[in-house]
């Protein structure tokens, strides 16, 4: 094996829910091999433009070496901000500015942001049923009060929503920010509707509610569908934006960035500052080249392609070896499937049996919600397994459940 | 300038202590050139072995693309991992193996990350009189107490720190860690003698202290003079070790390294989990390619020698040109010289006329001094700057502090 490779690198998230020792000993067992893992969140290797990077790097070392191997800024290279106010001008939202930008060494740094600078302990924030397990986890160090939203095939359902923060305004509170993968969610695979969209805005203006836009998935979207990102409904600077290159270049580069109103990336920065100083210059390097070249752009339609064929492959397996009584989402993008397993089957007691007898790994879903329920859920992800291991591992996962059931 | 150029990098640190305001005004200044900063803590570019690292980088994309753009562990690239525990031997301290090592997202990251490990509210923290200002901006989020240790030209003085830990022990308190940065250290220079190491290392034992450990800067000694890392003089697991790639390889990777016990390790890399998943594999193979390669080691005596003759520069020109009355430390090795003005010059309102009058900056020392003292301090870097403009910035530095004297 090669000193580079990680074993270990199995859930992209490790779950909160199960003790470190179950985690190694899966782990132990997929690194023996002949386990199919759909437990990560990675990308499909073969996306990442290994050349395009290799060129760029040679390019800058060679020409900006001084620059991007020393310090840089908080804020990030300038450069790279003015390449993302175009690129999310590309993807329809209009940033004002590089104020309104802060590069930051991951989603999950930012993250951890945001939770350092809006929540003091005790705040409600609000989640979606069931939401992105890094950011309960990123969240949860600064002790908030989490009520979760219940959603349907159409995103958060609004009733629901309202009825959440009059019921808070009635006990003389108020939640102070609701997080939401609002496009192919992470865990769900779910798009919040655009009318609803509209109303989330509207309830958020109503009740002075801050709203987190996590955008790691809406460039990858599998059907003809138009998006339109909160943020650009957004007339009020509520919406705080984020999203990542992980997915349309490479997580290798642990980048991302926030756009928000220029006060509060001040805020951001300040926390940033004692956080990591800055992130590399280097791995910032790598991504302006890759947007100023249109590496990214290019890049995309040959992924997303790939990733529809690895959906569908999935989608069909499914309903070729799920024991009745299971249900699964049909997302029209991102890099998940959800699925429930019959009431009364746990998948976290299920995934030692599910990884050692039948050779298949999930990430059991508990994890993803807030309020504790989601016990017969797991989230399945198509983009790393090859097109046979995603038909070999689904037909495993029927065995498992069958088992499980008698 | 090129897009890449940041000309707002101008203080590694920006000192909490100055309004946002001037420093903005001091850094437009710096930025319409004619200034000579002192103030960054910054390496020499030259001493980057940019082609090194380029090649580097060629290799392991073409034979690692996979892995190293893809999200890695959140401890570390095991090879990484593997080298340190060579270099570290190399550097005279045994480490038992790689789960003794957690790599980090730089130094600040390791200060954020045991902050949030170690520090509960109102916790005794002790910390060197003048200590690193970054250090002092990552523990303060946890709202710890500060108690600052009188140092002298041999480092921290036994007494005050015995004097500091019976008084807290009398009160039915503890302290629960000591940060010292013991060999040439930033901001003072100053490198803690062996007898007061091993003293330090009982200390801590009688009072049950931890010890961190911080080492950026013990590569870079201009003197013959034999280091023993606190770390090596400790049989009880006390000592958590920290040190950075920024000055021995690149401060644009944003990488460093602690090494501490095993179960410690582990909290840290929990904490970690939850900050940033995990550090670069992409930066985390460079400093793997360049251990492996022996590229540190060999780079090493020539930057020695590069910072050797620029802190000789500096120290003559200090000599030349500064007032009577004024007095600097002379360090064995690092990267600072720290001055102390005559009593009643407050560095802190002197910065503004030495920037636009004088084009000179420095950082002002208040910062550095958790317990608001230093007023007549500043701290000077000597290896970023030129030799020229060393001459001619120490120059307009001693016309600032006359200038002020009267």
């Amino acid at each position: 094996m090669s000193p580079m490779v990680a074993p270990e690198k199995f859930f992209a998230e490790r779950t909160s829910l199960m003790k470190a020792s179950a985690i190694r000993e899966i782990l132990k067992w997929v690194a023996e091999g002949n386990v199919i893992s759909f437990g990560g969140g990675m990308p499909d290797p073969s996306t990442f433009p290994v050349e395009e990077i290799g060129e760029i790097l040679d390019a800058g070392l060679r020409e900006e070496g001084d620059v991007i191997l020393q310090y840089g800024t908080t804020e990030g290279l300038r450069g790279l901000r003015e390449e993302l106010v175009r690129f999310m001008a590309w993807r329809g939202v209009e940033v004002p500015g590089i104020d309104n930008l802060v590069v930051v060494s991951g989603s999950q740094q930012g993250l951890d942001m945001l939770g350092r600078v809006l929540i003091d302990e005790g705040d409600v924030i609000l989640m979606e049923l069931p939401t992105y397990l890094a950011a309960i986890n990123a969240f949860q160090f600064y002790h908030p009060r989490f009520v979760g939203l219940r959603m349907d095939d159409e995103g958060i359902e609004m009733d629901a929503l309202e009825e959440t923060l009059k019921g808070l305004r009635a006990e003389g509170r108020r939640a102070k920010l609701l997080y939401t993968v609002p496009t192919c969610q992470n865990p769900a695979g779910i798009t919040l509707s655009l009318d609803r969209r509209r109303r989330l805005m509207e309830l958020a203006s109503e009740h002075d509610l801050l709203v987190v836009e996590d955008d790691p998935y809406s460039f990858f979207t599998y059907e003809p569908v138009e998006i339109r990102h909160l943020k650009s409904l957004d007339g009020e600077g509520r919406v705080i934006y984020m999203s990542t290159f992980s997915k349309i270049l490479s997580p290798g580069l642990r980048l991302g960035w926030i756009a928000a109103d220029e006060g509060f990336i001040e805020k951001l920065v300040m926390a940033k500052q004692s956080m990591d100083l800055c992130t590399s210059p280097l791995v910032q390097y790598i991504a302006y080249g890759a947007l100023r070249d249109g590496v990214i752009r290019r890049k995309l339609p040959e992924s997303r392609e790939l990733y529809r064929r690895k959906r569908d492959r999935m989608l069909a397996a499914l309903e070729r070896h799920m024991p009745e009584g299971c249900r699964w989402t049909r997302p029209i993008g991102g890099l998940f499937i959800f699925a429930w397993a019959p009431e009364g089957v746990d998948t976290g007691e299920m995934i030692m049996d599910s990884v050692r007898k039948h050779g298949v790994a999930y990430v059991p879903g508990r994890g993803f919600y807030v309020d504790g329920s989601g016990a017969n859920t797991m989230r399945l992800n198509f983009t790393y397994p090859s097109m046979e291991q995603i038909d070999e591992g689904i037909e495993r996962l029927g065995e498992a459940i069958e088992e499980r059931l008698g």
